[in-house]
């Protein structure tokens, strides 16, 4: 099967510079979601149409597995698939796809195709509570599709059906070739519609199947942001649905964000208000606090992430304490075992197994062994304003708080380094090393008083 | 027009000590916005009938353009209106408000207005589905209203009328002065209740006409907590959609707040859980992350913030990259691409472009140059415990972590101060400056152990 | 009257490793939820009957007054209740409940056991809009209950009936040993009813009476996450309508979650996305910003608690200024007007009336006296790798920025540190201390440049 996906559509409703279909549904753009659902069919070719902002489309998406057909004018959907004819065989079915259709799904789609076997065309129709608006399918008495009829041609009798069209449909290429060279524009608009190859169908005595979405969600579109945040809320609230199934406990479904994959191990726990961005796989029991915000990390089994948690390109071992506030920036690996705690922030550093640095704390650049105590408000200096060097801390060292480690240097296995020091040259093992002042007293010294 | 609005209610089922028109939605006492609605009809004169805490309502609403007549003791709506006569001229019409009523919106009065014209008696109407509770319209075979009957009085048949009073009518001023003197308070109560004119205006044959909102929800009273929630909620559900007709990506509508007045520019997005209060402007492709709290800000377009920032009354320029974890107290301006990174808070001080403070750091009365780079750990020490002292660094200037700024001190163009110091008095231009004691080693030192 | 609770069930829709009575809702196991009903109506004895991860069962509940039988191999709910007889009284009546079903309420209960009165037996049923899946109630032309009847034996019109059996029940003890030794398996799971005892009932013309419980959420019972979930959700929902119903102003009932006990004073607000776990008193005229988490602790009245603060085991006084990116973890007290700002951490200390500690800092195992002001970046040093020791401050004491305490230490009455001091020995009253290098510039310093 081929597949083509008009995307030409400017999407004036949506009040934006973005082309509609790069709108975002849960961070990737609508069009990427609809080319997801066609690659999960196994089609030979996916030709997207493009037209307005054409240019960005084939930019963002950077796929150089898609065939690109371009519509300029936009004279209606036929017109539109008609572009794309060059790019299909004759002897395959084509499968019609819509850029701002995002939630379609696969198994829908499998029925459709299945059900135009034998050179039928096979129309994806949806029955609505109510159904203002959409073209209506009309029957003969036998069942069979004989017409569309728009909402505005419809009698009040048809305009009581309540099955319509969703302009998803699957035909055989060579018949779509020779349909769309013979629909005319005498409308309104004066535009092509794909639709108008129903008429042809029927007229040439070609079957005309219809199959239903398994959700009536996926054959929604997307026209004005209000419509987009549906839909998001709508895809969201199946991957909750989804994570639920798997044994994920989410305390609210109404109020988890994942916008990418998120992989679950057993007995994992969710709260309230959590976003999860790219790719993340949380080990078995794993339990997330509330308010986190989570990007492309792996969270080993066991780990405890408390709220207001902020990890991105993250990776940690099994049974972390991470928060609350804690942040981990892009290159953070952390062993077993590892405390994070309030106001810290981590930087592509390694932090080795049972490591802690639990307060007011800015590790970057850093390699830090097993067992290190990282003491309150200690900083690596790891820029000097114009290159950046590494930290190396090696194992059992204890960090004073207050401590600065001016890059690059090296604090010895086993060190331990007096509150408050400036490290500007490396500290031996198993010593105690400080840059201290003395501490005096200013005898008569008087308190500043308030001016007025 | 003039405008009375009953807001004399003490509204016991609040359980609270502030009067129930003082109760806010969207952060605005509920009377706020009926006399805003009042306001945006061009009223000539708006006149508060008030009562139980009184003194407090008027402290609070500080608006000198009202009126105010004080209802003691209070005996039903009819005598709160009869309160605010005196405040009425006879030529004019008269529109009644309440202050618990807070959503009712500025076109479906100005229907309710227009549809009087001519010293007709107008009322506003709703259907309800289920109309339980409320006092029922009747009307006779040609349509007229003849009477308004309460719930115990009505019939069974009556009962099932689903047109009902929301208490909001406009009528002569002349015609609502003569019909008061008369009402009386023969009911179980022994209130005089303003619904009772009705009955004199049928019997003196003035016209009674009906006009129904915009929305139900318009015309919704507040008498409790859970009410007052419910209506917070469709407040933020229509300032959502309205965000988003005009173009903002909102990620999910049901988990935004705003308290005030929220203006975006083009392709602006706002991830969830955020709080706005007072007056925002959002430039153009500003992004806000999740979980943000911004309240009177200017943001520069183009700026990033990121989750978990406190954002108050503070302007950027464009290009900014906030958060996660900034917090921006009063008085801060930031210039283009000014950076703040976690954990930083600044205060009173101006960020000039180009300039980052990216880690654990506290700039409070501070003014800043360009391209300056303030250290994780930089502290301005603007408090001697009596004054505030303020602290300038210039442009170029190099900031190591860990450093204090006792203010008032200056750090001269193109300085760089080292890690750790702490700077008392100004340091000059494009030198090193530092104050630090010398790195020592103690041979011999053991760690403390473990007491037990 | 005496009480068995069925808590043998596995669960495996859950996908857990736990078992499925002990899965949370609102932070406490399904069952604890039970027995706390069952708790309410004053049982004589409550018998729980467990099988799956039994073990597990008795441990994570940890009480003493609770009996256990052991169900093994699990043959059904009438298996199972036969397995508490030996537990129960012959002259008392039974109730049945399920560890599943966690939201029933004790005022449903108790109507049921009064129904029961006279050695009846008692079902609660219920009338659900659409009852596919569950047993309906046949009642004859006098109304009696004649039957349960499966979903799978109904008749067509036996479907259409609404009212369906809950499973709980209340029977007379001595009548229920008797029923269960003569019920059958002989059904497609070989399984033994409780529901069978009705047929038996009937039989022996023992009065059936029905209750119907308060809500319908009562009685729905957990099989899977999502099930979970939507309990979850229905129980934070009621928490939240009786906080406002007391007077609380919730700004968003669908987002706050509440795990265990909230008591709240006069005029509480409670903004967004806030989470409550274990006990936690809020004190008249408190206001909680959105996004905090609050464990167990007590805030006194009018104190203001910012965004995103994270307090845990903590007691403040009056009037206090709390967050916002506060955190206080167990052993905190505050006094009286304490002001804790952004970035601040405190552990296991006191803190007296009128002290702040506005921005990064770590104050841990201190006592810290009236009207001290600590600078911003200080840290108590109260662990030096092996132990912890306390630090003092007195009162009225001015802790310069970024200073470090090194514990045991004691800074006297009125005493000034001076910035980036290293406290190692006491300091003493009313004088500066301080401990500082000297401030130096270095002639002729090239800062680095950027290496290729």
């Amino acid at each position: 099967m081929e597949v083509v996906i008009l995307a030409a559509g400017q999407g004036k409703r949506m009040r934006s510079v973005l082309p509609k279909v790069l709108q975002p549904i849960a961070g990737r753009p609508m069009l990427a979601h609809v080319i997801g659902a066609a690659r999960a069919l196994d089609a030979a070719r996916i030709c997207v149409v493009y037209g307005h902002g054409g240019e960005v489309v084939r930019e963002r998406l950077q796929d150089a597995a898609l065939r690109w057909a371009r519509q300029e004018p936009q004279l209606g959907t036929g017109h539109a698939v008609q572009q794309a004819l060059p790019e299909l065989s004759d002897g395959e079915m084509a499968l019609v796809l819509y850029g701002d259709v995002p939630l379609i799904g696969a198994p829908t789609l499998r029925r459709l195709q299945a059900a135009a076997g034998g050179g039928k065309l096979a129309l994806l129709t949806v029955e609505l509570p109510d159904p203002t608006g959409y073209g209506r399918i009309l029957r003969d008495a036998g069942g069979k599709v004989t017409r569309i009829v728009e909402e505005k041609d419809a009698s009040a009798e048809q305009r009581r059906v309540r099955e319509v069209n969703t302009g998803i449909l699957v035909a055989p290429v060579a018949r779509l070739r020779d349909w769309l060279g013979r629909i005319g524009n005498d409308n309104a608009q004066g535009e092509y519609y794909l639709t108008d190859i129903i008429g042809l169908a029927v007229a040439e005595g070609v079957e005309i199947v219809t199959v239903q979405p398994d959700a009536v969600w996926e054959t929604l579109g997307v026209n004005s942001k209000p419509q987009l945040a549906e839909l998001e809320r709508i895809h969201q609230r199946n991957i909750a649905q989804r994570l639920m199934d798997a044994g994920v406990t989410v305390l609210d479904p109404a109020r988890i964000d994942v916008r990418g994959e998120l992989e679950c191990g057993r007995d994992v726990e969710i709260d309230v208000g959590c976003v999860f961005e790219g790719n993340v796989e949380l080990g078995d029991d794993v339990r997330v606090g509330a308010n986190c915000v989570i990007r492309n990390a792996r969270i080993g089994a066991g780990t405890r992430i408390a709220p207001f948690s902020h990890i991105e390109d993250t990776v940690t071992g099994r049974e972390c304490v991470i928060g609350p506030y804690a942040r981990t920036r892009p290159g953070t690996t952390l062993g077993d075992d590892v405390h994070l705690g309030n106001f810290v922030e981590v930087k592509n550093s390694a932090i080795a197994d049972h490591s802690k640095a639990n307060h007011l704390a800015y590790v970057g650049d850093a390699d830090v062994g097993q067992r290190v105590n990282i003491g309150a408000g200690t900083i690596t200096c790891n820029y000097d304003g114009a290159n950046k060097f590494r930290t190396i801390i090696e194992d059992d060292v204890f960090i004073g708080s207050d401590t600065q480690l001016v890059a690059p240097v090296r604090v010895g296995r086993g060190a331990t380094l007096g509150a408050g020091t400036t490290l500007t040259k490396d500290a031996p093992p198993e010593q105690l090393t400080v840059s201290r002042a003395k501490q005096i007293t200013i005898a008569g010294w008087k308190r500043p008083v308030k001016k007025k």
